[in-house]
């Protein structure tokens, strides 16, 4: 059966990530490649109810690798979650002669794409794009590499000023649910202690580690705290808990926030987000749709949208005794 | 008169600052350079009281000059605010030796080291090492344009963000009562506005300018807001304000914090600190003492302590009015 | 006597510098600014002959301060130095109705300004964008600084493995004939010596030192040559001259190259960058032509065009004094 | 059966990698985790048959995660392949009670270690650190994904003065015989050809590649060139020959050289380096000997060092493709 895709539409949809703009490119480049027409959707979702629609040629999309956010904006679109703001985009579509998208995000943009392409019989691929690392299926998102080096070179220079004061700072990172974001960048930042979504230390043994930390010498200390971790303080009240139980610490909180979303991407993201790309579009080309182009130990896989979350999140047990051997 | 200095103290004191491992470098290579004894002191004034000393020799300092912090630790010291601090402080330098001070920190550290060295005679020369920018008779402290870069780096970043999701952020920075790191910050980080200490625009200046920013068809903003402004709120009670009375922006806050402090000094940093270290050795051997070395127009000047502070900040008007069309 | 301009053109000559597009920036928000018209002009000299122009608002020039090179793209002209390429420039000029032009770059941009100004008596401003800091008039040119930065860190990179191996690294940097860049950043970096332009060390008295710094207990060296140095050999003879006359060196060459010509600018270019671009403006506004903007201690200073360039290039003595004892 | 192991001795050796402080730091800590003595070795197998050792303990390796370089110094040591050699350090680890070696290195390192630990019966591991990712048995090696970065953020800077200038750029990168980091750097980069050892692309048809580049309106161009590339000319000869047939081609070129040796480690070097550091002793304890530990769909492998090195090295294909495609 031959492949009837001519046009196909991509967009950028939830929490942006370093190297969403690598992805465009290679979407772009690869439908040029094979002869398809491309379509920049505007905020996502929002920019396919509101037929926001911008055709991209191979040149479009130059000088755009290197860049973070994504230059097709993304959003959350609300109005995507109902039967009319479907009903539109799918008119939107059909209007404008796209017959497939490509789809760059994270668990809520694939959960919005499911719901589309089984509704309409509209072919889409998604692109795992999140900085958080929480979609099944893929060993990677895009973006997290990118978050893990921005993370982990602000808690370096955090570092400095810790070692000069003899101070305990503790260091909020993101990561929503997960705690991948947390762990990595606190083994590679020498955190003495990471609390993470995935594993509730407890408030109490907290302190008796950071105890056991000064006793053996060190001066000063890093905690890495997932943004949501489990203990049951946010980070400020976690701060006075530790300064009232223990009057010689001289504590510091400091959230990294939204410079983790943002910057240059990292080699490896770029890369990843290039054969995502190419891989997304080969993808509908081979008439796969309502799936996930993912890496899996290193080779680009299909994995069918309802297999790309999950309840639980997966940590790997042995990377947290590393990290419990590595801080003694 | 010959100069009797034989043997230098060197500590830093107060807040640390990139570019004081440089400082620290300078003045031991400088003393053996004049075959002077140097000796470090353990965190500021605190190390004094406490006898806290090491033995400096050219290799001691070797591969420090690109670290951020200060080996040397810093502190504040109450104790050294009192009488018997400062004689406890002035017995152990006897004991040990020590025949003048190098001093590397801010106004704080400049005032302690004025009362000591004017009730015990003892030749102090004083480094400015702070990021704030704040101390009088020198155009550049040290940390300044590393902290800059920082600063901006990171908003870099979150531009990013910004402008994938046409979002307003508030992003604070450092500088204490001095806006020198928000004005420059914000005009290099290409803010639409800047909240500094020295000029309180009101709140409803700044609502009206960013309701400009949209009508002109900027589709996200920065607004870049000094610890020190003159507001009259915290910044996330800015926020909070903001949305109440302009219920379409999507408002960010993120603190920049410690990161600011800390990192690789710039070049500008590594070369004024080189400067200042040597400078001050070279002053100590001229018999000055009671004074900071610092940077005029890009030679090192003697500035006498009670000249480096002063109660109101200058800010350069002209800066002001830049940082006003360009955003336009 | 009202001034009359009303169509600013702006364009950018020469070796490209870091922050070139943050003036280009400011130039043509400060046009918008003071209600003039402002034309971009493609590829220096080369696009006013070509009347290759493009109309610039406010908005065109949205996120660009922080990019390096420049967007509207740098070229060297011969045909600007004919007779013919002026006069086919001034008539497109006149076409166009443009009354003023601001030209970024270094001393061959302004040399080709004043012979045209001259002429056509027609206003121009120049403001100094280089990575050299060669020019006369102004305390530092666009893009320097973030060359230190770049030269800076890339050599800290190399002293990683120039530690770890005990090797001897000569390592090249730009100035053309200026030794700016290799004075500062060899300072920056920790360089044991430095051969710049100014000053012909001799190959012998290198050597020397280089045995000095081994007895006095280093185990691994850099050697920072600028460019337009002195010594006689290129620094690939150099090195194996070196190899020759030391056994036992471990010699490693490395050319930085045009990394130091790119890159994001560091905040201190930025805010001259914009500083000087709305001084141009406000110049030309004030019936100045004919002249660089510069900066003098922190102020902006108009300098004629024939006071940019020197014969001989000024060295700072104190601070090669200072790469002295620092290095010892 | 109890396992003996008391004393464990840790060097680097070959050429030097970011991330193999993170590897010391991770085997000292593992051994004073499982109560092993560490001994560091100073300058690889030199150091061993010199008995240039030293204590470490969980301390002595603070703050040294994030350096570049190895403190404990690499060389190369032909010494070490004589049998006077081994059989020097052999007594050495005896008297000292050194009763296994953890060996941090590439292919030579590994080599050296199979006929050390096969003729003396000597447990060794080894740890795979360089940054040409040429070791078999492992998907990635210590210090690659540093260096990528390193390669693109330098290939940014090249881009922005290319774009400004419309030039071809020839960029060479280190691999040695491997092209990864070439093919991954290129790719991350945006090059427009690649050149690596694996596949010879011819110099016609990369001048046609070019030609092509230009007609579809590209006006500056990287070729990123592999050190161990087959093209049959060195990359200056290879920059003439273009020049040669193609006149209108303004080319440059730019070696990157050791700049990519050096560097902090990425967050996925530091905590590859944890995870085969803490391997290492692990596998120590459990008896393994004369392999290698490295990372296999992110879980922690052994693999006999003969397995480590092959003649031909592998290269993905559709990598090859994905490179092809975006380079449109």
């Amino acid at each position: 059966m031959k492949n009837k895709i001519k046009k196909v539409g991509v967009l950028t949809s939830g929490g942006d990530s370093p190297g969403m703009n690598a992805a465009i490119r290679a979407v772009v480049r690869a439908c040029s490649y094979y002869q398809l027409e491309a379509y920049g959707i505007y905020r996502g979702y929002e920019g396919l109810i509101e037929a926001d629609f911008i055709g991209l040629t191979a040149r479009s999309v130059k000088n755009i690798i290197h860049k973070g956010g994504t230059f097709l904006k993304s959003a959350r679109s609300p109005q995507f979650r109902t039967e009319e703001g479907q009903e539109q985009a799918y008119r939107n579509l059909i209007e404008q002669g796209i017959d497939a998208l490509v789809v760059i995000g994270g668990d809520g943009t694939f959960a919005g794409a499911k719901a589309f392409g089984d509704t309409y019989k509209f072919p889409i691929i998604g692109i795992p794009g999140t900085i958080d690392n929480d979609i099944q299926g893929t060993d990677y998102t895009i973006g997290y590499d990118t978050a893990l080096n921005t993370a982990v070179e602000a808690i370096d220079k955090i570092r400095d000023t810790a070692n000069s004061h003899n101070r305990l700072f503790l260091v909020e990172v993101m990561g929503r649910n997960a705690g991948d974001i947390a762990l990595n960048a606190g083994i590679g930042a020498g955190a003495e202690e990471i609390l993470i979504p995935e594993e509730n230390l407890g408030i109490e043994r907290l302190l008796e580690s950071l105890d056991r930390s000064r006793k053996s010498g060190k001066t000063s200390s890093i905690v890495v705290v997932s943004e949501g971790d489990q203990i049951g303080k946010n980070i400020f009240e976690l701060a006075d808990y530790i300064k009232e139980n223990k009057k010689d610490y001289d504590v510091r909180v400091t959230v990294l926030g939204h410079i983790q979303r943002g910057g240059s991407p990292s080699c490896y993201d770029r890369v990843l987000a290039s054969r995502l790309g190419v891989g997304a579009i080969q993808a509908l080309l081979e008439n796969k749709q309502g799936c996930m182009v993912g890496i899996n130990h290193n080779q680009v896989v299909e994995v069918p949208f309802s297999s790309t979350t999950s309840g639980s999140n997966y940590i790997d047990k042995s990377l947290l005794k590393v990290a419990d051997i590595i801080s003694i």
